[in-house]
């Protein structure tokens, strides 16, 4: 029997429509998807009919497959002999753990491919009208995750990196979000220019924009969920000349 | 008569498959496409038969287009009742200008609307198999011009963001390479892992990987050219473990 094989996809920062020509051409063509929490589950219905379809979405605090089921899984469905494709919300190597999977495939003689998907802070950049970069107002930027990374001693040095980028994307950050906002602001000031994009480039992605201090008051008020991308810096002053999703 | 409107659209890093669905719907239908050098041509034979073509690029010291050019078509494309596309290499929004041409649009009445798209380092990153993250390696990383901006009078703090981020990402940067590699490494030591990968995506991608050292060489034997996206941190120590399109 042929051995088969997987193909890591980017789904893309949520509106289904921002899945590439390539993933999407990946998708109808598949055995076996693989999915996230937050793929579009819009793209589901692209699938070939009979197509197997299997959640393994992790939620915080409630693991419904660990990384090395998941890992396994994808072995094990590419032994059967199918096309397997892991959909993964974004990017797969912006904080989407795809390399993980590759190297696991790779190294038992699996054959794995990556296709790249829009990562949701450039799908919330386009979407909230906050450009990352802009002549004379941002030319760098730097993503970090607020959540930490599992196993790592090393905390994130966000207040040096905030004292040297123009604009700082903050992902996954809003339970440790007025640690992160205190730390910021210390460097920047509160009166910043930040904006919170919840739910980016779906119907009901949401914007609260203002400054660090707004930011933080909405927060205290609760008006701030998962999933959001944060944006500190000039640039969240062009929001209000630019195309806006909302 | 009405009035046409303008959808600028990022048309991702080179691979014409790597457009979003939604980008390549709205170049489908397009009357006007206004598209840049780095744009990948295959697209260019998608749109309706009648569609005018105009080419708009920038080359290095020899502009056919100033900026202002390319606004002024723009908006006078749409007053004819045009839906016109204005096709960018990458995302519109990731040094792409595209928010300067949406301002100047909208704020003379003109309709216009945005679609993200794969940035250059986002799609060299997946095809050369240099994550931009990986857990317990890199939860954090810049993306920067090595070309400052024009017309901008602060130098970007180069030093600084080496310092601080797990992964530094230098796009343009072939003209003054050298002189990066050696901010670079008075940071982070010549021994820093480093790649540079050359018409990322595209059937003639090439990647140059080894430290700091072996791309300062590459430089001086004439082996780099533009279009390139450097990579600088132990990430790129996994592109051997991963799948790569070259």
């Amino acid at each position: 029997m042929a051995r088969g094989r997987v193909v890591i996809v980017g789904a893309g920062p949520g509106d289904p429509e921002l899945i590439t020509v390539k993933g999407l051409n990946y998708l109808k063509k598949a055995d076996v998807v693989v999915y996230d929490r937050l793929v579009p589950l819009e793209l589901l219905s692209k699938v070939k009919s009979g197509a197997e379809l299997i959640y393994v979405g992790k939620e915080p605090g409630r693991h419904i497959y660990t990384q090395d089921e998941i890992n396994n899984l994808l072995y094990v469905k590419a032994l059967e002999g199918s096309l397997v494709v892991r959909l993964k919300g974004g990017d797969p190597y912006n904080f989407g753990r795809g390399e993980e999977e590759c190297i696991f495939l790779l190294e038992r003689g699996v054959e794995c491919i990556v296709v790249p998907g829009i990562p949701s802070y450039v799908g919330a950049s386009v979407y909230s009208g906050i450009p990352l970069t802009s002549r004379g107002v941002s030319s760098s930027f730097a993503v970090i995750t607020g959540r930490e990374a599992e196993g790592k001693k090393r905390r994130i040095n966000i207040e040096g990196i905030a004292a040297v980028v123009d604009t700082l994307v903050v992902l996954m950050g809003v339970s440790s979000l007025p640690d992160i906002l205190v730390r910021v602001s210390k460097i920047v000031g509160w009166n910043r220019p930040a904006a919170v994009v919840m739910n980016a480039t779906t119907r009901s992605q949401h914007t609260i924009a203002g400054d660090l201090k707004v930011l933080m008051n909405a927060w205290f008020e609760g008006r701030i969920s998962n999933p959001a991308v944060i944006f500190v810096g000039e640039v969240v002053r062009l929001r209000d000349r630019l195309w806006r999703f909302e």
